[in-house]
């Protein structure tokens, strides 16, 4: 294993723990940091090691990844007391695979410059089941060159690694992935809505059209979650939420209205005040039927 | 060929005249019609009988396909004057690949009936390109049984056949169809005006995302042609806005409402505003693109 790089990996939730188990299989050294300590027992007992703050991280490690759930997180992980910042090694490479601001990226990767270090922005898609099976789609910003380097290790958590241009660029093409995601998703919800109302069996509907120009990974994936009542998360809506929230402010800042991407987050806003912000995205299903009511027919 | 039916094809559109070149290339004894005089020349050198009138090709035919625009071109193909109705044979099905209101099929069905013959509904997904090719997807309604009895001369046309339930059935799915296929495009476009804005490459963006649940056949096959400004019809804006008004009609009557459907109509009437009624369905990537106007940045 000489030459290999140490890795760092900050966050063990549902996409960090099965990333640190990819790690680790594949002979990585490596030193993990979580916010709640409780999370680290089994990831222990695989062999990394264990650090009490992302300062001892930055201390050890050559790559360090992230994986929290808000700008607000990734901030305190690299900035707050005892963050990254304070123990960080000039040419150490910081990996965010969390979905946050774009620009909050550029201004951490800013601050990582001046000790010598870089950021690379890559978030992920594929959700928790692409994490387990290592499959994600992972979009990254920043120096080419750095993505060069850590390349080996970000495939062993993906099978599609996309450099999208300067630091930054991973969010914003992970938020084109969220537009897609979302208002595909809505027209699935509504054309199930549709075959129902109109007394098809929407199971074969759904097999009729997905050979046809009328396919997506939602309508195959996610329709017969929402045929079936079965809104367990794979990905939540309150992180949707969050996602089209970002969608939005950077859309205004750019000058690009999106009319069809702003339903889709009022629709999960109705998701939300029914209490439904723990369940997965193909809720929008049941929220669009609900918008029809009982059916009279 | 022996024992094999005879068909007749009502309809040498850009639809139709491909079609009419499977069946004959099938070995079946083909006669056609076409409301304007001048398109059966090459067809009829290819071996096809031209007739004067619908009545003419129900008078021969065991299987008469329709294949026009819209229900009233149907209505006239059956009950018009030297229509289908005044020479169809008793145990004839008529096969109408149109897609019309699904109303419409269950009242000509009905006709068809007083006379000992039937009709399916079988409206298509694939466009001109489908049609060339005989990879049609083909969503049917109506006896299961006449169903069987035509299937071959249906593979001599599409892919995918699949039997959807009643009469109505096949244009009910068709219009399931057309929700998927116009709301994937809105988000196709938002999310094409959003990477531009935002400083992406669009072509890289449509790559990162495309293997993920970002994934549609609007996205891989419309994406580049709109990055490319090429708005050439595979599908016809008006064609597609004739869907969307029928989807209306239907769902408005089922209790359905579908705000993504409605907004995607509105942004196809702003392209007819244009003068755009003639070109693809991917010209939707301008709208939404108008509606931000001259990139400021």
């Amino acid at each position: 294993m000489a030459g290999m790089k140490t890795v760092g990996l900050i966050g063990l939730g549902i996409m960090g723990r099965p990333m640190a188990g990819h790690l680790l299989r594949a002979g990585y050294g490596l030193t993990v940091f979580n916010r709640t300590a409780g999370r680290t027992a089994e990831i222990e007992a695989a062999g990394a090691r264990v650090a009490a703050s992302p300062a001892e991280v930055a201390a050890v490690a050559d790559v360090i990844l992230i994986v929290v759930t808000d700008s607000a997180d990734v901030e305190q992980v690299v900035e707050g007391p005892r963050g990254l910042l304070s123990g960080i090694r000039s040419g150490s490479v910081v990996i965010d695979l969390s979905t946050i601001s774009p620009a909050t990226e550029r201004r951490l990767d800013g601050l990582l410059r001046e000790r010598g270090a870089c950021l690379l922005d890559a978030p992920v898609s594929g959700g928790d089941v692409g994490a387990r099976n290592a499959t994600l789609a992972i979009m990254v910003g920043g120096d080419p060159r750095a993505l060069e380097g850590v390349r080996p290790i970000l495939e062993c958590l993906g099978k599609s690694i996309t450099h999208c241009g300067d630091v930054g660029s991973g969010q914003l093409t992970k938020l084109c992935n969220q537009i897609l995601v979302g208002v595909t998703l809505l027209g699935v919800s509504e054309a199930l809505l549709f075959a129902k109302r109109s007394g098809l069996d929407p199971e074969v509907m759904i097999r009729a059209v997905e050979p046809g120009a009328a396919g997506s990974w939602q309508l195959s994936n996610l329709g017969p979650r929402i045929l079936k009542g079965d809104f367990a998360p794979g990905f939540m809506v309150d992180l949707m939420q969050k996602d089209l929230r970002l969608i939005q402010e950077t859309a205004a800042a750019s000058g690009a209205p999106l009319p069809a991407t702003a339903l889709v987050r009022q629709l999960f806003l109705a998701a939300q005040a029914h209490g439904e912000g723990r369940l997965g995205t193909q809720i929008l299903g049941r929220v669009v039927e609900r918008l029809a009511g009982p059916d009279g027919r």
